[in-house]
């Protein structure tokens, strides 16, 4: 089953807005198990699009057009697809009723009058409820071919998809797909490759999709299987297998658990308070954990100590050592650490310095970073040298402090 | 002149990873004036890749095309895109040069033999040196149609776009463009185009596209002419018109200058101090200020005092306001605003408390959050009712903090 994507809107053609739109429906339907040849943009051009949807069609068996939905002149797609198909455009009773509803609960004294044209749908269509918006997303089939018309904002698109296409698009896929993720910190890509490359290499069903981000790696194993259980026991062994070699590097295998989420996670577990004092990275720690929901119950506080009297104050870093060792430094970054646990009676603490750039300090050069993790009374001082701009180098800190704090955790009360 | 983009990667089509090379090649090529109809991704399949660039060729002047010029066996643009227009292959011998270099100064202890084909080049072809990595651009010309050949790394493809694509565009488009970029705060898209309407209902030239961002509009104004002189001309009189229309709520017209950037610049200006206290953003907002080189001279320090304990200890927050208003209250961020500046001696200040969600606290909404601000003695306060998710509410919370900062300012200092 091959799909592919027609993705319609001049702001895209335009370089308005970067298209999330298909790397969300591509990653979906190569998890559904389906084949994807073609990704396609076209404007909001009744000729181009009619042109692109011909020739997705004779190529692919399901074709996803995304976009022009809307209720004014430029919007096509519908119009479009259904002339090319040969459907006839009719009003759909229920749609109607839905965009009087919706506009009755909006900010708009009337319904604009072009918004009735979103109630015309092609005739014998399957029409898709959208609970977010006028427009509906809309299934035609005709021939053995399908085509999938789903609105552009993003917020309407995901919620349509989830719920009522990728069904749909699992019943056209005989095979079940399971796949399991598996997220690590403190690889590289290619080093996660090459602990990996046996079973890369030898990989036909389950494979390993290996997907780089910011100081983390992303695994995906996917298997395909005639039955739920046939592909779960092709999954085991393999999945096993990773988390042996890795180790307590995984910090999840929760598709959706990000790495604060993990270090949270942990923290509520053994029942612990952790406090933050930052300085290159200026609050983007906290900024992480606060992004967890029920974060207050183990975060209470931090501190962005960005210049040295600060450090002083808040945090009782010496004179001494700022001037002996520089704010940059293992021992600053220690007395951080400590002078945060003191200061909050937090159980735990990450605290950071380092030179995010552009310019070098001194001797010191740009990328030059440490971590200090305080824990059962003991603190302990990472190194780290990262590459890049200012806000890689402090991205990359971010996700190393956070990682830190989650392996100390681990390797103190697991 | 026609331009089309041909995206080679399977991770694409995959969704690994979202296309942004693609939004920036578009909108560096509307900025020059080129025409671009066409967008389309395609694997690293050598029948379906020759397939698309035949496509593009037949109905585009240049056809841009960026990834599968690496070294190993499933790279296949090169040799694709030189077949179908009828190329041989020789190598280069600067490019084999360069190479020999990359690797001396890498960590490899020798060159892998396959990085060698990306010493072949089209005979002929125009050979873009790669800075940044190993496989250069290339320029292929015949028959009044250009293939501009690029690698997929964005650090790759980006200095080459600028520094020599970029220029040979200019070329085949005789026109000069010209734009100005102008960064409103305070507005949502719908206002900035209301308040825009009769500019944008007879826009030929020059044009206003707006860009929709976090609690931003940005507006593009582009002019094109024979002369930079005329394109000048052209745009005056509208940015002037613009200009009027939203005042001190454009925070920059500069292309480069982000609203954190726009913040310090003020500070310095101004040669005030800021700091910040935190509730639900976390530490975000100083982690923007941070984020602009040279914060140093203007930020010192920055609270994060998300429980109420830490609210009083850190900035003498009264127990009965707490008591009385709650932490999420008009009185709470007045009170987190002067105790911050008291503690820490700063010209200015902003606080921030709010409902993040995902659960409203008691009567009080998700999304309600009272923004302080502290100058000259006295402070202000905006009760703000934010839409989305947790994220989303952070975010606005951040934007309109910053701005309000600089509205601030302006209106005490300017």
């Amino acid at each position: 089953m091959v799909v592919e994507l027609i993705s319609v809107g001049t702001e895209i053609l335009l370089g308005n807005i970067v298209n999330t739109n298909t790397q969300y429906l591509a990653e979906k339907c190569a998890l559904l198990g389906l084949s994807m040849y073609y990704q396609v943009t076209v404007g909001d051009n009744r000729d181009r699009l009619a042109s692109a949807f011909e020739t997705a069609l004779s190529r692919s068996d399901v074709v996803i057009l995304t976009g022009g939905l809307g209720p004014t002149e430029d919007d096509l797609t519908k119009e479009v697809c259904a002339e090319v198909m040969g459907f006839e455009l009719v009003e759909d009773e229920n749609t109607r009723e839905r965009i009087a509803k919706y506009f009755k609960n909006s900010i708009y004294k009337e319904i604009p009058d072009n918004n009735w044209k979103q109630a015309m749908v092609p005739q014998g269509a399957t029409v898709l409820d959208n609970s977010n918006g006028t427009a509906p997303g809309l299934i035609m089939e005709k021939n053995d071919k399908t085509a999938i018309l789903l609105p552009g904002p993003p917020n309407e698109l995901k919620p349509l998809f989830t719920e009522q296409v990728s069904p749909y698009l699992k019943k056209l896929q005989p095979q079940v797909i399971r796949s399991q993720m598996i997220k690590i910190c403190g690889h590289g890509e290619s080093q996660v490759e090459d602990k990996l490359i046996d079973l890369i290499n030898t990989q036909t069903n389950p494979t390993i999709a290996t997907y780089a981000k910011t100081g983390e790696v992303h695994l995906r194993v996917t298997a395909k299987a005639d039955s739920e259980e046939d592909a779960k026991n092709l999954l085991k062994p393999v999945v096993k297998e990773i988390k042996k070699r890795f180790d307590t590097d995984i910090y999840t295998t929760k598709e959706e658990e990000t790495l604060e989420m993990a270090v949270i996670r942990l923290l509520k577990k053994y029942e612990l308070t952790v406090t933050t004092a930052e300085s290159c990275t200026g609050g983007l720690i906290a900024g992480r954990l606060v992004n967890v929901p029920g974060a207050s119950e183990v975060f209470r506080e931090g501190f962005i100590t960005y210049s040295n009297k600060a450090k002083r104050k808040y945090l009782d870093v010496s004179k001494s050592t700022l001037k002996k060792y520089g704010a940059v430094s293992e021992q600053t970054a220690k007395e951080m650490a400590t002078g945060v646990v003191f200061a909050t009676d937090a159980d735990a603490c990450v605290a950071v310095t380092g030179i995010a750039g552009p310019d070098a300090e001194g001797e010191k050069p740009v990328g030059l970073v440490y971590i200090a993790c305080y824990m059962k009374d003991k603190v302990k001082v990472e190194e780290y040298h990262f590459k890049g701009n200012r806000e890689k180098i402090r991205e990359q800190t971010v996700v190393k402090a956070l990682d830190f704090l989650r392996r100390s955790i681990l390797s103190n009360y697991h």
